[in-house]
């Protein structure tokens, strides 16, 4: 019998909760919109039962989510939903929950959804074939996975990738503009989704050529800092911000103004690329996680 | 009879060769100045056949070097130095040359010299018994070496710390102030030995105050990019500018302001510290690197 994994994306606005094969194809899936715990989780629970009883043989199950959470499996607390904006999720163990449904007839795997989409992105998408590779996407927030010589990159908690500082642009007419709550200079508070949507009180199609050269500018300084740390092969951008048609080579080039040839890199436009899954990375990376081995 | 090992640390002013044990204990070493390729090598050549004769069970040998440099070993151009301010060593291969000294006798393992010292830090110093640690060298320059659930992060060629972005601080009176040659935002660039020599035009202590605490404002900054990048369980700080005795608690005191709560972190003084094995830590790390078992 054909093994089949299960892989749920827990998203800010959505979940997504779906079937699919060993090769990160997705069968069937069901999304139901992001409310709190009490309501949400039984209907996860539904879903899953349903799933089980139509495909017999289930061998594991992904989970990519949002953050801040606990993704260290040795850990007392892993699974735990961490202090963040999302109070109604502080506290709650996502990884628990889902034992009492599934018991210990197949393992759980947990990572943060950028984890799942950088995973997707090295085995699947744009940065098949590479070994080091980050992934950042510029959506509401901004957020990152990274894997180097192969493997996640964890660290105590996981990174955040969007809290990086950049530098105030040239082309900027507010200097003290950001969206970060905590920080003034961190790429989540100038460039995020958000972000432009506050400075140019418009939607995308409507916002002037000079928004996107902002945008890209500070995207470009990120892409720098990312450069700096960790020397990747490729740097992979996705998310909604992501969909204009000139942002992408804007970014190269004030990456390469930042950078200012200090660093021999490969050609920019194999470097500095687009997500190839888009808005599938994430769970098409929970479902690739569902089929680990167990780590012992 | 006891296992020996062979260490050599490259750095930008000396070169240190020493002989040591699988425990990281140097039981002699030879310091020589740093000239050019034709002129030093020959000197390495003779004090590793000295050592040879008077050592007669070496296993292995470790070399940190000053970078840019190919690390990877799978590499065709392994060991080869990259372009760089220092040109005399520009194209010469290091590996290759020493390989001709020791044959296949015993195995050469090379690696940048903040590599070798975050390995030395995390096997003997202060991040002993953590998985994840950033090593941090404020000196001449800013370097970093990164180890990542037990292994040195490399990436493509190595991570450089140093060139990630930060903001001018409003301590700073000359705003556009930068010694690196590249950036006009980077920690190298506003905040290296180099860099504090240049805008206080004084020796260390000499400076006023304020020149540390923007000394701390800047390294507190690259702190805070470290943290989002990797999520380390802490960071260590060497380096010549860190013998100031007020400067950690500064840079604590600047982190804190600049992450501004954002994350749940471990007490800032087990978090930021200072390096143990300090100017050593090179060449212990070289010693360490040297005992390894051959990568298949």
């Amino acid at each position: 019998m054909k093994a089949h994994y299960l892989a749920i994306e827990a998203g800010g606005t959505k979940w997504l909760i779906a079937i699919g094969t060993t090769e990160g194809k997705v069968l069937e899936e069901i999304e139901i919109k992001t409310s709190s715990p009490d309501v949400l989780m039984p209907q996860v629970n539904r879903i899953i039962s349903e799933f089980e009883s139509k495909y017999k043989n289930i061998k594991g199950l992904g989970i990519g989510t949002f953050g801040p959470i606990d993704i260290n499996p040795s850990s007392p607390t892993y699974g735990l939903y961490l202090n963040s904006t999302k109070t109604a999720w502080t506290g709650f163990n996502v990884v628990d929950y889902i034992k009492k449904i599934i018991g210990s007839r197949y393992p759980i795997y947990l990572d943060t959804d950028v984890n799942t989409a950088v995973y997707a992105e090295y085995s699947l998408g744009a940065g098949k074939g590479k070994a080091n590779i980050c992934y950042v996407t510029v959506g509401t927030g901004i957020g990152g996975g990274v894997i180097m010589n192969g493997k996640i990159l964890k660290g105590r908690l996981h990174p955040e990738i969007g809290h990086m500082n950049v530098t105030t642009s040239i082309l900027e007419p507010q200097e003290h503009f950001s969206v970060c709550n905590f920080h003034e200079n961190c790429a989540e508070g100038k460039a995020s989704g958000v972000a432009m949507a506050k400075r140019w009180n418009a939607s995308p199609d409507e916002m002037p050529s000079l928004a996107w050269k902002i945008e890209a500018e500070y995207l470009g300084q990120l892409a720098m800092n990312i450069t700096a740390a960790y020397s990747p092969d490729c740097i992979i951008f996705g998310g909604g911000v992501m969909q204009n048609n000139s942002i992408l080579s804007l970014i190269r080039e004030a990456f390469k103004v930042h950078v200012n040839e200090y660093w021999s890199l490969p050609p920019l436009d194999s470097y500095i690329v687009k997500s190839k899954l888009e808005n599938r990375a994430g769970l098409i990376g929970a479902l690739l996680l569902a089929k680990q081995e167990p780590s012992s």
